[in-house]
């Protein structure tokens, strides 16, 4: 077994990078939020994973680097973190709020002592999105008179475009999810359950080198494949539903999924239309993918295309998102995304169409090259009739 | 396989005493936050359950309830919420931010102008340990008067006792993840790597009824596993290490864990005296625990036998943790915890010690009842030579 880890000089050049960003912002620190299910922020700057609790990384303008955990994860980010510096902040504590009134902990204050020595004048948050009200106004009470900005943008712009070997943890993950689903059309049966199906999925990940699951496994049939968004559940597997598999690995902290619409027994003749219908619109989606490409308009031929094969009604959203260390990440692709694509960005190319009584989703990885798209999966693109 | 659901009867119940409650703490709304990895609010109001984006459930004191979803998961909540009203708010989007420019969505204005009509004075918050920023400034825009408290209580009051169908649930959950227990403790060898045994438990959790991991699985082998909170990885597992399991499987939205220290091979004298004094801490913690105990003491006494019995310095926190939807919830057992134990309040009787080389963990639930406590795990309670 293969074990999967970043190596010391990648982080280097991370942390390199993000103090030159750090500075060129303006801002004399950079505070970013991880929790269980949206880590990425931490785990690139220090490879660290929280679980449980939650977890931020800090960045000074001086160039230091801190870990922030809470009071319970000591010993595995002694253990974990490939930064040193470590601070175990209440703040970052479980959800349940356990107040250990024998323990000694650190707070913000030390931290901006420590890390910027001066007064602080300007703080950036990231991962503001799930950036917690306890965590901000701890931050706010240590440095009353601060500026408090938004600088997502510092670590999302450094992860957009993918080193060497980010490209290869990437290619790994969705090696393991291909066996995975080959694993799971080899296996499914029209008496098991959703569920059940998950458990053999997961089996395979794991066995075959996953450090988790990059997503929580899609196996949704008949018309729980609609959703766009779901969670599987007791409704046996059936005959003649459409099944939709979503199949994602994690790897050195990057996920990967791998989608495709699966039947057992054979698809009706509408369903066959959609399924079709949808792994030409992929298809065509990467067709129209290249470095120096404007991002929406990849989108708006994506839904004129649609309409002209005639499943424009059947769209929810855009045909892909950003992919690195979380499934979905960073940028997405919509009718209004003013960005360009760049050598060696990654791509879920997510194709999914929906009606009242199934949906269905092709999904693949891609990185952006100069004359097209390399994928990053592919196996069974066609017809899967079991 | 049984579909785990809880009756409508039971949400029908918590619909009116959570309304109940709101009218009582003088609030016009209370809004409570979910996401991936802390889904207990929403879940426990609605039978929701957030994926990829977050979620918020809204209670009014006119006595609405509405769930608040992001972009994507219209046609998930449809089928899945059992309340039917529905507000769709890009504030819960995924951290991805994708700005869905083609769709309309609901807002906070919108939430409080149905659900409270009148101008809102005061805004009750439930979730707050994770509740991000920009739902709160989300709320603040809308209400920019009104008064924003912590409100947590109303619903951990309501959770902390557990109904019958609770109960039930929770007793299938641990059924399920000791049948999990059996089969790792039946297949592990010491060539397998940690990671490998996670899949192999997986496998059994979702193939006996469970509907998700109550948490991510711990097979921590000699080191890692003195990690109190930690993440399974490619270490072998070995002969003669200390190899702590933490198996948890999820059932209708209730969670478990059942820990237990095995070695492959024999323990040295040292490991046996640790898992002998850790096992003894763990049965005198449930002889303390009955109806009517005030928390602290059992903290205390806890802490007291560690030192008798010579284990003072390897006890990093507390005794027990509450128990319910999430496998952490409120109220954790410390030496300043000063509520009453009362019947049918559910536990995580969590003896962690650790030292240098390992740790161990004995983890059992229990539910207080008026003369003790009774056991909803207690299998393989023994040295586990395998």
């Amino acid at each position: 077994m293969r074990e999967y880890r970043i190596p010391d000089s990648e982080f280097k050049r991370r942390w390199e990078k993000v103090v030159e960003e750090v500075r060129k912002k303006g801002i004399d620190i950079l505070i970013a939020q991880s929790n269980e299910a949206d880590f990425a922020n931490v785990r690139y700057l220090t490879d660290y994973w929280p679980i449980f609790e939650t977890a931020g990384v800090a960045v000074s303008k001086k160039g230091d680097i801190a870990l922030l955990i809470g009071p319970e994860s000591e010993t595995f980010a002694l253990d974990r973190s490939r930064v040193k510096k470590i601070y175990r902040i209440l703040q970052y504590r479980e959800s349940a709020e356990p107040e250990y009134p024998d323990m000694e902990l650190d707070d913000f204050s030390k931290v901006f002592r420590e890390m910027v020595g001066e007064k602080v004048r300007k703080i950036g948050l990231a991962g503001y999105q799930i950036f917690p009200v306890p965590v901000y106004e701890a931050i706010k009470e240590a440095a009353p008179e601060a500026e408090i900005i938004k600088s997502d943008d510092i670590l999302v712009n450094m992860r957009i475009i993918k080193s060497p070997v980010e490209l290869e943890m990437l290619k790994e993950s969705f090696r393991i999810s291909e066996i995975a689903l080959e694993e799971a059309i080899k296996s499914m049966n029209s008496e098991m359950t959703e569920l059940q199906l998950v458990g053999i999925i997961e089996k395979a990940l794991y066995e075959n080198g996953a450090e988790y699951e990059g997503h929580p496994q899609y196996v949704l049939s008949g018309k729980n494949s609609n959703h766009a968004i779901g969670r599987p559940g007791y409704d046996k597997l059936g005959k003649g539903k459409l099944i939709q598999l979503n199949i994602g690995a994690r790897v050195a902290g990057y996920s990967s999924s791998v989608g495709r619409p699966v039947c057992i027994g054979k698809m009706s003749s509408e369903m066959r239309r959609l399924v079709e219908a949808g792994l030409d619109m992929h298809r065509k989606t990467m067709e129209w993918m290249k470095a120096g490409v404007k991002a929406s308009e990849v989108a708006k031929k994506f839904f004129e295309y649609g309409e002209k094969i005639g499943v424009g009604k059947n769209l929810l959203y855009g045909p892909c998102h950003g992919l690195g260390m979380l499934e979905v990440e960073k940028p997405w692709m919509e009718t209004n995304s003013n960005y360009y694509l760049e050598e060696n960005m990654t791509f879920q190319v997510d194709t999914f169409l929906y009606c009242d009584e199934f949906g269905l989703r092709w999904e693949n990885g891609v990185v952006v090259k100069k004359d097209g798209v390399e994928p990053l999966s592919g196996k069974l693109m066609e017809i899967i009739e079991v």
